[in-house]
């Protein structure tokens, strides 16, 4: 044995609550991305990081959660692995760059600084009913989103 | 005595290379801030940053520069405080908290994900060719973009 | 389903670079602590970090690496899941946030700087050859380290 | 006009709550300091750390607070500058990272925490009846701690 295989997650942003529309496209989306391979690093709070999890873990994909506060307990019941960081909205820079790519599913301002800060370091980035921000691919549905960032992360690699 | 006066100050974000005329306008919203009796808190880089502090700077104002790196040299010239964060992006998040309210001026995708994180904590931010994000006023000017962070400031204090 | 169970992992800290001793007792350390059901975070690197990584991953544990950089290829071959924090020195905090208790072993000054942040939030910590700092439990070898945490978090729970 | 003068910062670190002696000892070394030409960087809040700035502030020396939460009203009465990070435990290492030097006064876990990552980074130390840490320079008095700081600074200049 020489080591285990590092997991391969992509980040799913958005709302800490949404509407079931919202929620029914992220747990997809999270459930699309486990059976690729991938496991989701969200927020680890409600809304749509809830579902993403949820989607994921359902699917057998590995969830983690990055908290603001320190409270492991404050995560939805659908993280394998919590971070309790203590960070505030800071713990955004790391729930982006804990990822190989985003998909963003609708969101407000704390959504749209995950944004900025995964086009900063040059991630993929696909929105779903999201912010209309150029560098960012407007998916039609989960399986477009899910489909662009598993195609820039094959070619990137 | 019983204590010193709390610096009150603005954040000013951009790119750390702009244009001329984003230069200038960053300049002489630092200039209007501190004549209105605000210091200025940057990113502590170039461009629009360094613009934004030698404005202020040059008008009496204090400065504060808010680091990504470790090394307190690499601010520029007219940041008399310097932060060495060592938090890479993460220093977008403090730039924010810092100020009171917060002008845009340009800007990239870094400037983006403090919009987000200025957004998410409710505090005024006004652009100058910026992103065009509903909750940031459009200004037309640095006059106008100041006048609207210090109009803010008075109605909530 | 109504959720996943979260990982109770313990932090491992100690140098990058350590003597074959110090090595040994991290790598039992971290089998220890698979063993007892609990998985492991660590800063991501070499030296003690790797070694403990190593032990809990062979005897099927989880582990987490939190690296101050940005690169997810610096961790070491044995960490399951990775964050690469770009926060520097920063990260110490997380590293020590994300475990119940902390377990020391040998270690410099980022070592003390952990021994120090559990300490603020009253995590228990054991320490092998380490700081002899009040208020750390001094193990004789790994399986008194070990229990010693065990018992902590099982009083505590 | 090319810039304005960085200002020279050290850090004094030491509890929220300390005795009348640490106070006495902090708001002295907060002096010396500011009549060397340095100012004083803190954690904003109380005790030691209020005593240190308000030493400073008091002759002349500039304060800046580095709090861990959101409040800038939070800070002490005399801190000139504020950064309300939100960062918790995590704005320890930007006090230490703030400072050319350290001054340790007293201090529980929190002041370890300091101590570790400002001789992670190499930073001179002194320490006033503070932990008896290798690498931290035991002074007998604020002169001796302030002395051994400034002799320190002006050898690596």
């Amino acid at each position: 044995m020489t080591g285990v295989e590092q997991a391969r997650l992509v980040s799913v942003i958005g709302a800490g609550q949404a509407g079931p529309e919202a929620l029914a496209q992220a747990q997809e989306v999270g459930r699309l991305l486990a059976a690729g391979g991938y496991g989701v690093v969200t927020g680890g709070l409600g809304g749509v990081m809830e579902a993403a999890a949820r989607g994921a873990a359902s699917a057998g994909g590995l969830t983690l959660g990055i908290l603001p506060g320190l409270d492991p307990q404050a995560a939805n019941p659908w993280c394998r692995v919590v971070i309790p960081s203590g960070l505030g909205q800071a713990r955004n820079v790391l729930v982006v760059l804990s990822g190989l790519g985003v998909v963003a599913v609708s969101g407000g301002a704390g959504t749209l600084s995950e944004i900025g800060h995964a086009l900063k370091v040059g991630k993929p980035v696909a929105g779903l009913s999201s912010w209309p921000v150029p560098g960012v691919f407007q998916a039609a549905g989960p399986e477009e989103a899910v489909e662009y960032i598993l195609k820039s992360l094959d070619t990137s690699a």
